[in-house]
């Protein structure tokens, strides 16, 4: 392990993470919220080691999968351990295991709460708590990347592989701080964009800014009790789009700037995605008209199915609908859209299409090798051929997966809710939706799990954000070694 | 695909499904229930085309994977749609669907039931009803080639390969005939061992020989109304050790049987099944004991948790406590096993213990090329090396497992159940265990679930059985081409 360079970007991340708080603390000011004191404490904490760290020199040095696995990992650890500190300070949040929770269900766009009335939290702390949302979405290290000048491209995108979702992880130009500024300039412009439609949809600015960076980072908290519901037709509607939008990959939207219509008409995962979305939507709209809101227009209900179909499929987990009394039909189809999340490359989370695609590919292929036991047959994504050691990665990720599930499923049970909260608190938090079944329904809340509860489902939201494998890196012996 | 073998080996399951039914029809003339014309009927009908097709002359040709599996799908499709008519025919259970779904829960050793009283079936009718676990237990094509005189080893091992759960088939002796033959001495005995052991501890003969049939194929179809409850504490201790001994690889007895310890003790999936049933019942009895169980004895609690992770991890599905009460954390441990199943080679069902230690030891090798990224590690069992194509077999085995599962708990949940009890239905059959939980529970029953639910049920339980490819198989158009 090269201690030097983990320090060195926990450095930065910390930097990262007392700069973005300046904003809350301006607007703290602005608003008379009285929040102040506890952001720039925050900020003293987190900017203090940040220059620290800092100020030695960047060493160029080995950084390989196991340093940018433990530098990710790490990374979003201590942010979230101290984007937590003013949420406490300020006695909105007076425990600090629910803040934690709280804030790493804002970094890993989760957005799981525990607050069963977010408005009491003020203007400042909402806006921070909202801004994470906007940070993970797109990752606070490729954040860094965009903006450190650097040299030895091939190891730090070590980095990015452990922050970025996906299977396969490219870059979509030469140079690794390009590929990085790229993708943040597509990020802001088109959240920018998003903040201008719910403008002009009838939301109050404040509302529309924070709405936004939970649309965009896919990440699902509100700023009012009432969720979306109390927003226009028009608003929810503006949603539904842009979350499907964020739930596409970044490529896709590079290939847009760069006009390659050929290579986006070629995505096999945006297709699927996108036919999903349409596929489950129409099914879900029949059933719950027909079962539920049988009162309002079927249009309405075409309406609610296409928005809770985006919020889930992308993992943003928005609600208009509570989903958790639906027929057990519809919310059989919202919990397989879970676990299939958004597209590779997005700001979504679940275990994303492309990897769906690869696994039934996968098994096709052995289904047609039984047949004719000597073909020689690869998987191939996008008419190019997935390499094996992809596929393999998927197969393993899958495993790891269902293991950390099982796990995690066990440990809550020790809890008092049913196999219904469980189960669906579990799949909410590990693929970073939001809300799932029951008590932790779209109007529930996770707040009446135990603290041993709140830990597991605050790692699983980690997990399911990184993928997994960098945060177990952390909990084995030879990742700690100097020998490796 | 080639017909004629396959219409051959029809003949002759048609023919053991023939022989079979004359043991309940002489039972009948004996305790004169008046049964005797629906079960001469039956073989009648299985008999006639069984003669018709065991005429022509068996002459030797090819027998590929394919037509193995055609073989073992079609075999026991036919075989359950005949063994269903006695119970229709006799009005004990007036439709055929559930009556299928009855006898397929028979032979896929599931022992799901859909009738709330057993005793009405009379003698003979439930003592067919427990033989379907018998010959389902070891496999009736098994049986078939244990008997069948004939030529070319390799090609009826195909047979052989597709009845047989686990992720890989090996003969214990150099020829075919000879392994299915040392199979069935083996299960004979044992049998006989635990009719005994029954009877002795104090049930009535005809229970003992009914119960034996359940445990030995680890199927769980009881034949008292109140299952084992009314059975004396020693007899289900008895239960709780046969359950056990069924779950264990039938190579490892074959070990005994030629004195090899060392083998014995090389076996990982001995060490690994047992390590979970002990683990597992010590932290059930534990919890239910402070839970549920406060009025009895804590050695009660251990004999109720021994007894229900082994009537669990085998797939027998036996039970003398709804578990379906249990609390969450002991209802969860419940479930995993479930999905882990028995030993590969044993007549239990599920995952298989073996597929289990596969996952886990390529996951650790995985992990550590993350530390390595040059290494050359393979996995290993028993000391010797995994062949990479069971090592992708297990992970399509574990795709496809999850495409299954998923479809069918989608199509399940349109009945009118909660997720509770769609999601263990479908685990509790095609896992081939039995009850599950809520309206599944131990004490309920599958008759209040839709036509289409008994149908999806009914494959899941011969998917489950198969090992699901050889189901799958039928679907296939390639597999009805002549050219292939």
């Amino acid at each position: 392990m090269n201690y030097r360079i983990v320090l060195f970007y926990l450095g930065r991340v910390l930097g990262v993470g007392a700069i973005s708080m300046t904003i809350p603390l301006i607007l703290s000011f602005a608003y008379g919220d009285g929040s102040w004191p506890h952001l720039l404490t925050a900020i003293i904490i987190a900017g203090v080691p940040a220059l620290v760290l800092s100020a030695k020199r960047f060493r160029k040095g080995n950084l390989f999968a196991r340093e940018g696995y433990v530098i990710t990992a790490l990374g979003w650890l201590i942010l979230s351990m101290i984007g937590a500190l003013p949420f406490v300070m300020s006695g909105t949040i007076p425990n600090y295991i629910d803040a934690v929770f709280e804030v790493v269900s804002g970094f890993t766009t989760t957005g799981s709460t525990i607050l069963t009335e977010v408005e009491h939290l003020g203007p400042s702390l909402l806006f921070w708590r909202s801004f994470t949302h906007w940070l993970g979405g797109m990752g606070v290290l490729v954040l860094i990347l965009a903006v450190l000048p650097m040299t030895g491209d091939s190891y730090h995108l070590n980095i990015m592989k452990a922050e970025s979702p996906g299977p396969q992880v490219s870059k979509l130009v030469p140079r690794l701080r390009d590929t990085a500024r790229t993708l943040y300039i597509i990020y802001f412009v088109m959240t920018l964009l998003c903040v201008l439609t719910y403008y002009l949809s009838g939301m109050q600015l404040f509302d529309a800014f924070c709405m936004s960076f939970a649309t965009a980072g896919t990440g699902g908290f509100a700023v009012l009790n009432s969720g979306l519901n109390d927003y226009s037709v028009l608003s929810q509607a503006m949603a539904t789009i842009w979350m499907v939008l964020f739930g596409v990959s970044f490529n896709i939207y590079f290939m847009i700037v760069r006009k390659d219509v050929k290579g986006i008409l070629k995505s096999e995962e945006l297709r699927m995605y996108l036919g999903i979305i349409i596929a489950t939507s129409l099914l879900i709209s029949l059933d719950v008209f027909f079962h539920c809101y049988r009162t309002e227009s079927y249009g309405m209900s075409v309406h609610r199915s296409f928005f809770t179909v985006g919020s889930i499929m992308t993992t943003t987990g928005f609600a208009i609908a509570d989903f958790s009394i639906w027929p057990e039909f519809s919310k059989m189809i919202v919990l397989g859209l879970m676990f299939i999340g958004a597209c590779a490359g997005s700001t979504g989370g679940g275990i994303k299409v492309s990897r769906l695609i690869i696994l039934l590919k996968q098994a096709k292929k052995e289904i047609h090798l039984l047949f004719h036991p000597k073909a020689v047959k690869q998987v191939q994504l996008d008419g190019k051929t997935v390499e094996h050691s992809v596929v393999r990665s998927v197969n393993n990720y899958m495993i790891i997966y269902l293991l950390v599930f099982t796990a995690s499923l066990l440990l809550v049970s020790l809890d008092k809710f049913d196999f219904n909260t469980n189960f669906s608190a579990v799949a909410a938090t590990m693929n970073n939706i939001g809300p799932g079944f029951g008590a932790v329904g779209p109007y529930g809340s996770f707040s009446e799990y135990s603290w041993l509860s709140k830990i597991v489902l605050t790692f699983d939201m980690l997990a399911g954000r990184l993928e997994i494998l960098p945060i177990l890196m952390l909990f084995h012996k030879n990742t700690w070694s100097r020998h490796f």
